[in-house]
């Protein structure tokens, strides 16, 4: 069955992964089943010639039904609909007309605007999505709150919550082997003495249902599933959980179209992105967000704000409530997950960002900046947040408490109004609690090393362990072109320091709009720094991919080494640039250092004379190195004598 | 003068930078002359339409002669030598006849073998370096050591040691004007509460000549400068100066030329490598080694056991002292600037390995291991040190001592084989001190984030604050492709906790060896993790450029901002993939808004209005921020009522 030397299909005709295949774990019911990826390995050669089978590894899967070859989708119909059941049986929902799509929410003044829009669109190939075939879900009335956190309080384990413990605990979903050979190493006897520097955050061994539930009803972590978006597979955000990240997507004034937004979704869940943001603007906002959530297996964001702007033709100062408020509605009916609200920018605070380096690089956060200053007047988010509250409580919308005043420079990091601002989130934070809604917090922006913690403890304690979702941050200003590696190292930090989720960044960050090929360096950058986070964390489920991989690696198990790897495609097309030959990816070298001298090999002959002359590996693991060192030391440099 | 808008020269074609040109500072004495690189900005508009000089920026060069357009550069000839004089008024040195170069130091059996070689050589246009044109030094007989670190002890301040302390105070040199606006603003006021955390190190505002001195004489930096390559420009590895970073060439028996190193080499330091390392393997080591040294205004490093390795016809047990000195003393006649040598790995931490994750990782650990086993005696490295000191002494090569060692996954990480050698290194530095060599020591390696820390204190405790210089170290290994990235992480992090020199790792690490651009995202990255660190540190000499090029990003400098970037070409490169249109390098607006909304813009309406209004922005600069939030709080949210 394994054919590890076999040519890999192109990922942009497969969609799916080399040598791995889609399994399901099932729950306690057959409607619960979390998909994962296993991952085929190759025998390991023995020195004595033999081979010994090296058993499967499971990674976590975001690519959704895309990620099964065995199912077809269309996608004009869109997924199956996988929480519809558990939805409807919880009893607290009702079907309703929902709010009548205008052309005002794609941005057109009018019907025959809108319908020439349709025409071009259509020549295009862009088809509006049918929205017949579905009604809306909202809370009952007379119920409070349809949302996970509402539940979590009660002592409810919904069918989300197991889905998501059991995804979470990849390590005892994958192979026993993996795990096993953790456990035998003498590396792993000293990780016991590091067992991860938690900073507070604490991870258990195994992730169970009530364990999620808990984390849940405490505020400590989301599950962003709107009501009207059952084709989700559940996820949480917490920090004690496995680090996640999101990526942005969106068209623009200036560029893009629907399918290429749609197709960058499947991208973006493909290499492992955990939720998406639709940042759209210009026009057909509502068409192309439509598009994305019934064909998005991950939970999906906005910022309700830029689609209010465009109902205002672009005029901030023309904002009301009432259009905002329309404009949620619509989103939560059309299974938004979490809405992205600056209601932290209050006014009194907007006039500190005057001096600053860069002012205010938010864009929601500008909006609300220049609202305030044209009415004087306070944020209007702010001062209707009970009614934003019970909307979003109403569809299971979770918030993503917007930092409208982050720094857009290190020159402004950690300054007045980012502080006064993250205050005023934890303020609403709590307010949020009150009517159920589940709620995140949103962070910097740019801030360097040393003053990454600070919003780090900050947040956890103004906003009492909310889950922190920061952009980045960037560590340092002087790179456009890289600020996928100034801010990933930030967010590997902040990730290990708690925080929940991070939102990637391209290299195209600051200078354009990312194409397929950045996002997907934004996407892997990002997995890079959530699962350093994760091994710094010492969450269980982090360190056992290495492991393998490392393993397969120190084998000369070359294809092993691709699949395993979190972009296998990448990784096996820089081996051939050097090493073309299909006999290379068997060959016990490598290119760095040519066939006739590799440090691996030689140390295949270390182990062996050691194995040999029986020289003990054992005697001193236990004892103090440092004993040891003064003793050698006062022999004289004369061992083995 | 000032040409923002000018299209750039292609940098494959002039090696230079777009709108940069090279300056020299002059010290105390008119042959020096400290190399930087001047960048040229266009003016601020201001809100009413007036324009605003904007002076230009000054950045630390690397390139060397090769960043001169005024000079013109023969390969064949080689660079100026520019410490020439430096090195013969100190009248230490005598001029010796040196080695005969046999046919052996190019890896050929015989003298026919090596002119056949060179006829071929000279079909591919490979020529051989002609020596003839220059006599070696050493130290003259009766003199112990002719190294800066002997200098520093004695009290003398040497030209190398002025022109570093020139070179390290960029911030003093560059533009008056970006030093007076970081002093103007409020995120400075809040700066001076975060000065940076320096884990023990002490960087001052001003980098004197003496304080170069003292750090030398303290063991705490190094300048590698061997007395045989004048033609490097003096620089500085030490924890109080600016992060430094390390680049990898070399042929190897798989692939590359000569001239493709040279190549790579020219083009390592346009980027900003620091040092470089040769790592030849496989034939014509010796000839690579001259070229690149004739041509190479950065100190180099090599690892000398690679080229014994080749002289025994590749194998390990046939190595010999006499081989190996012959070979350092080779290396250090023709100029080589500080020797990797691994006298750390003793035969008793060999066994420790073996039942490693990924055992031996290291080239020159694995072929020290193999030997210490085939004959079951202790390293020679280690048995002769006191002999390579002498050796090194005389010509002023510093040691880079090796970590042979050091793991190779993050299973691996800070194990005992790991930290008995880091021990054994720190007692061969207080034993090449004794000689008057300088020392720094070479760290890890794979090491997950909460275990970097570690690393760095323990080597300042062990090996008495000589400088570290580590590989990464990479934070996890699930990214083969990407492990400059999992690198750049623990890069930024060492190099905040107080490591002084990087090695850069490239996406092909792993995988395959690394072609130009891998090179370039390799040293950006390293780059990126250096100056990362600097910032983080509170180094004076860093923020400037940050602040510079935020400054231009908030104007809507589009060419400024591109060329204050790491790397100015793909900074202008992404831009145009979204908007080549030439005007939108002027425009007040970016691809990601479009051209009627942008957070900037918004924000310069913000800036307007606060003025206009006097909405005070001052008023609570000072005041605690838990206060105001609290009175807010009670006032029921209504502000300016």
């Amino acid at each position: 069955m394994i054919q590890p030397n076999e040519a890999a299909p192109a990922p942009e005709k497969s969609g799916l992964f080399p040598n791995s295949q889609r399994v399901y774990v099932q729950g306690s019911r057959p409607d619960i089943r979390v998909p994962m990826r296993e991952i085929q390995l190759s025998p390991s050669r023995r020195p004595d010639g033999s081979m010994e089978e090296n058993e499967p590894v499971r990674v976590y899967d975001t690519s959704g039904p895309f990620g099964d070859s065995a199912q077809q989708i269309e996608i004009t119909e869109g997924l199956p609909a996988l929480r519809k059941q558990w939805i409807q049986e919880r009893g607290d929902v009702e079907e309703i007309d929902g709010r009548e799509v205008t052309p005002l929410d794609d941005g057109y003044l009018s019907e025959s605007h809108r319908s020439k829009a349709e025409v071009e669109g259509r020549r295009n190939r862009i088809q509006f999505f049918n929205r017949q075939q579905r009604r809306v879900l909202r809370a009952k009335q007379g119920v409070k709150s349809v949302s996970q956190l509402h539940y979590a309080r009660q002592g409810i384990i919904t069918p989300e919550m197991e889905f998501i413990a059991i995804r979470e605990n990849m390590k005892l979903q994958s192979a026993r082997e993996a795990v096993e050979m953790e456990a035998k190493l003498p590396g792993n006897d000293l990780r016991k003495q590091h067992p991860g520097q938690s900073w507070g955050a604490s991870i258990p061994q195994e992730i169970t249902p009530e364990f999620v539930r808990s984390e849940v009803a405490r505020g400590r972590a989301i599950i962003p599933c709107n009501i009207n978006h059952p084709e989700l597979e559940p996820m949480i955000i917490g920090r004690n959980f496995l680090v996640k990240i999101n990526t942005n997507i969106g068209n623009s004034a200036v560029a893009s179209s629907i399918e290429e937004e749609v197709e960058k979704m499947r991208w973006s869940v493909k290499w492992g992105g955990d939720t998406l943001m639709d940042l759209s603007t210009g026009k057909n906002i509502h068409q192309t967000r439509e598009w994305i959530l019934r064909n998005c297996p991950v939970p999906v964001g906005t910022v309700p704000i830029y689609q209010a702007l465009e109902k205002v033709n672009g005029r901030a100062e023309d904002l009301t409530w009432e259009i905002y408020r329309d404009t949620l509605i619509e989103q939560a009916e059309q299974g938004v997950d979490y809405f992205t609200i600056h209601a932290g920018v209050l006014l009194r605070y907007v006039p500190h960002t005057a001096r600053r380096m860069t002012g205010i690089v938010s864009r929601g956060g500008s909006i609300m900046a220049k609202w305030c200053l044209a009415h004087h007047k306070e944020n209007f988010l702010y001062t209707h947040w009970d009614e934003i509250c019970e909307i979003c409580a109403a569809y299971d919308v979770a918030f993503s408490i917007g930092d409208g005043l982050r720094p857009g420079s290190v020159a402004d990091a950690n300054d007045y109004a980012q502080f006064a601002e993250l205050k005023t989130q934890g303020e609403l934070t709590e307010r949020a609690w009150e009517y159920g809604v589940q709620v995140m917090n949103e962070g910097p922006g740019h801030v360097p090393m040393h003053m990454i913690q600070e919003n780090m403890e900050k947040q956890l304690e103004w906003c009492h362990e909310a889950p922190f979702y920061t952009l980045g941050p960037l560590t340092t200003d002087v790179a456009p072109g890289y600020d996928h590696i100034t801010s990933g190292i930030g967010a590997a930090m902040i990730g290990w320091y708690g925080c929940a989720m991070l939102c990637y960044v391209t290299p195209k960050e600051h200078l354009g709009l990312p194409n397929k090929n950045d996002v997907r360096e934004g996407v892997i950058t990002y997995k890079i720094a959530a699962h350093a986070a994760d091994l710094a964390k010492g969450h269980p489920a982090a360190q056992y991919r290495d492991n393998a991989l490392s393993k397969a690696r120190f084998e000369f198990r070359w294809e092993d080494q691709f699949n395993l790897a979190l972009d296998p495609d990448k990784a096996r097309e820089f081996h051939d640039e050097t090493l073309p030959q299909e006999g290379a990816k068997t060959a016990h070298f490598c290119s760095m250092c040519g066939p006739n001298f590799c440090s691996m090999k030689i140390t295949e002959d270390v182990r062996q004379y050691a194995a040999e002359k029986g020289v003990g590996a054992e005697e001193a693991l236990d004892e103090g190195m440092a004993e040891k060192a003064r003793e050698f030391r006062e022999k004289g440099g004369e061992v083995y004598s």
